[in-house]
């Protein structure tokens, strides 16, 4: 599998975690990697609460996120009206992030399974918050 | 254009629409014909209001949509917390019908340009109620 394609499925997988809670829906963002506005990968809601998440999918290395990409994410939720999250698979796991939580380096921030082990919400506490 | 594309442009100009108004932004859903899960078009939101927009271009004919795509956006609507739209296209112009709006039919509901522009909002009444 390509990265694009295990992008794709990592998406999908946590739509699905949240459609299956029964009180929460999720939807993939079309085109959220190319779009000329800013948009996130996947948008949950329940009726109180409305969840824009960027996804990583990590392995062995760390992830990058540039100043562009987080700023696009924090814009996307101010206007839209959602909490931003970065959502990390590592594994079959995930673990959700805010973005004060990112480790910043000269070019950007940065994400290792370290840190989203050690900062990063488990699903169960991310819709429990 | 063939229907699917048309229907795609339609998308993108109606999330266009909304990006351009300064406090709303939109996404278009992915695989929304065809996902497992009940899911509309497109999201629309700001800070206050959330939009799930079903979306329909007609031409002289009527348009047609089961009892069960209807449902479906009902179902996305109330478990996300979004309110219910049907957008539908007409030449360039979009109206917003809500759900009681909808002529029943036999199978399920029919919307002519007619009842589109007799009951629809405009863009500009829909972000503005």
């Amino acid at each position: 599998m390509n990265r694009k394609s295990k992008g794709i499925k990592a998406e999908r997988d946590l739509v699905q975690l949240f459609c299956m809670t029964g009180d929460w829906l999720a939807i993939r963002v079309a085109g959220s990697g190319s779009s000329r506005f800013a948009c996130p990968d996947v948008l949950a809601g329940n009726r109180i609460r409305k969840l824009a998440i960027e996804c990583k999918t990590v392995s062995t290395e760390n992830k990058y996120l540039s100043e562009a990409d987080i700023d696009q994410i924090k814009e996307f939720a101010d206007v839209f009206g959602a909490e931003p999250w970065i959502g990390v698979k590592f594994r079959s796991e995930w673990f959700f992030l805010s973005i004060d939580d990112l480790k910043k380096t000269n070019k950007g921030y940065a994400i290792s399974k370290e840190l989203a082990k050690n900062k990063g919400l488990l699903f169960e506490e991310l819709i429990d918050t």
